[in-house]
């Protein structure tokens, strides 16, 4: 029986493929981002000559990284850009502060169980969140998809990332990807897909972060059964027990320590236990792996009635605008601003290091998101510790790298 | 009898003083910000020879200006206005995302009533919204000021810009700023002091939006008698019957029509109605002069259940953390973000084109802020224009340049 990846590839494929098969694939929509775009539209027009995309419809346009603009030849990009989603007929486009591609695409449900989703982000694997199969590709290969509406691929191998138990107090997805990552280390999932089984009781949101994480570890989708999410697409994919995987690996929820992701690789992991006492600057909640709704109620839990600890800044970066009115309305926005957090733009925020909180020499930052490569969110000089939005929030009151359970003397902190 | 400015540079000179007079003063507290503090420090140290400020709970440091970093640059001269903070032993620190200087002095009671307050930034005229002093000044005279405590001064001539009557729906404190303008023209009050009578029933931060234009006019200050604010200082200066005045203009609040000031000086200013069709790509509702609580709760009235028109983008940056608590704490944030409106961390946002909305070429400006020079806000091909909060909504849900009384139906709008 297959694994989801084959029976979503045997689908756009249109014949039953397995693991290693290359295959010519129809793609069921093309997502482009805001800094790639305008070399992407130049590969479509200028070297493979085509005057249209394939199908506007199946196109979605996102100015998410650095937005808003942060120079005037961002803006003159993002200007190209819009003109050009006028021109081209494309019905959905997301400007300056709807925010981060992968979140929107979900919330606007053009995201579909068992599609084939490719993006010129690449954490792209992100829409394994609905059970799609997403893939980040390069401009060249995003070009030719949006002008013919094909790609190819191998149909890759599956690695199963099995939980099992829940999660316990001040604990979560992010720490299972990280645990993931320590054990099969960045390369450990090269070009494979990445099921992960056992995390039914999570959001949608919340998989996003396990979906955006796999391509730390080389996978080329990561995708989680859509069962128990109320949607529909053109396949639900659901997991086979005779499925063929080669690798299964089982990770126990309710023994997982808060993980920690150490300076400058996203597979330096320990818990953070481990890790004795290191200060901080700077504390970062954002990104499509932990910049969602759920991500900011966790870490209001925490700061709610309490204050920053004096010199940390704290920058919220909501990773969509959806997320943004939900904490607004809730009240969760009002708690991290009373704690003295801050609030950026909807969108990558300072991900990249192109702006809302470029980091200095020898700053450290406690990063919600998924990667800290050297210079990745500005100076090489710059450290950037990766952990989950309860981390974040305890460190905050702290100023150092604290375990959530710690500060909440006993109260049950995360509830995921 | 004494202007405004007699009594305040009298109190702080030791010494009755006068119009024409030129003084040697005590400073009552200095404002220094990120982008300028760099080379005001190295003057301080390096050519003046200073090694400490001469009272550092009297010296204010602020990083709003290009907050957060938005280029590794900028984060290393935050960094270093950080460290010098601590080793100056200076208490008042307002780091990223706390807002703009100006509405932050106010709303630590910092800058009172009867004070001389040096700035750094030139739109230090706005503690005029106190009833102190206050002034923009350029690196050498700030550091000066902190070397010493004390600075020289021309004792100005005073403009009084008198109000009567009150304004009708739709019309506020930007359009008597900028109907003053267009009187007094950009070098009509040029070193004189503006004092504003007459509108008493402003809240104090409304006033700061005639105190922060003053200077756009050329005034050394803008003073807003502080009458009728709960406010103490170490003088609170009053409006003497026969005090000498260079000039009196006269406006008649009642009269006023909503104002614009149109590309690219400040005091080209008509009508909105003589302007005709002005199409608009981006609206940005921010800065010391109108990112104000008011301002936004002014939008949030227009905006309420409607959505931007197709293809705007607005940016909301609060002037000040407070603000932005406020909004989020009453509705007003959630009004303008179910609108379609986004939102940038407070502070000084694109009002200097450095981040967070940088213009392109030929894009058009909706600005709730001070200076549409060319080049202000990014690409010199774009254009600004500046006008209030309620032109700034109400242009946002039409795509151009639009009066608020026309999309309100003969609803209040406006009950400043």
């Amino acid at each position: 029986m297959p694994t989801m990846s084959e029976q979503i590839l045997s689908r756009v494929a249109g014949r039953p493929v397995r693991a290693g098969d290359v295959v010519t694939a129809n793609v069921d929509l093309v997502m482009v981002h805001d800094s790639l775009a305008p070399g992407i539209i130049r590969i479509l027009h200028q070297e493979l000559g085509a005057e249209r995309v394939w199908d506007p419809q199946r196109v979605a346009v996102v100015i998410d990284h650095v937005a808003p603009a942060a120079s005037v030849q961002t803006a003159e990009k993002q200007q190209e850009v819009r003109r050009w989603v006028r021109a081209q007929g494309i019905p959905n486009l997301f400007d300056v502060g709807r925010g981060i591609s992968h979140p929107v695409l979900v919330e606007e449900g053009l995201a579909q169980p068992g599609m084939l989703i490719l993006g010129s982000d690449s954490h792209s694997t992100a829409y394994g969140c609905v059970g799609a199969f997403g893939t980040g590709m390069g401009s060249t290969d995003i070009a030719l998809a949006l002008a013919t509406g094909k790609t190819w691929l191998r149909v890759p191998e599956t690695i199963v990332v099995r939980a099992s138990g829940t999660f316990g107090f001040g604990v979560g997805p992010k720490d299972l990807a990280l645990r993931a990552a320590r054990l099969l280390r960045a390369d450990g999932a090269t070009y494979a897909a990445i099921e992960w089984h056992g995390v039914e009781q999570l959001s949608v949101m919340e998989r996003m972060t396990l979906a955006t994480l796999s391509i730390e570890m080389g996978a080329k989708a990561g995708i989680i059964p859509p069962a128990g999410l109320d949607l529909t697409g053109p396949l639900v994919p659901t997991v086979d027990a005779d499925a063929q995987y080669q690798e299964v690996v089982e990770i126990d929820l309710g023994q997982l320590e808060p993980q920690v992701s150490a300076p400058h690789y996203v597979d330096n992991v320990a818990d953070l236990s481990d890790l004795g006492r290191v200060a901080v600057d700077v504390v970062y909640l954002g990104t499509c792996t932990n910049g969602h709704y759920e991500d900011m109620a966790v870490a209001a839990q925490i700061l709610a009635g309490r204050r920053l600890a004096p010199g940390v800044r704290m920058i919220v970066v909501p990773a969509s605008a959806q997320a943004l009115q939900r904490a607004a309305a809730d009240g969760t926005l009002a708690t991290l601003l009373a704690a003295g957090a801050t609030i950026g733009t909807p969108g990558c925020g300072a991900c990249i290091g192109r702006h809302m909180g470029v980091l200095a020499p020898g700053e450290v930052c406690l990063f919600t998101g998924n990667r800290n490569f050297r210079g990745r969110m500005g100076s090489p000089e710059a450290q950037i510790y990766l952990a989950s939005p309860a981390v974040a929030a305890a460190t905050a009151l702290t100023g150092y790298l604290t375990d959530p359970r710690a500060v909440m003397d006993g109260q049950p902190v995360v509830s995921q």
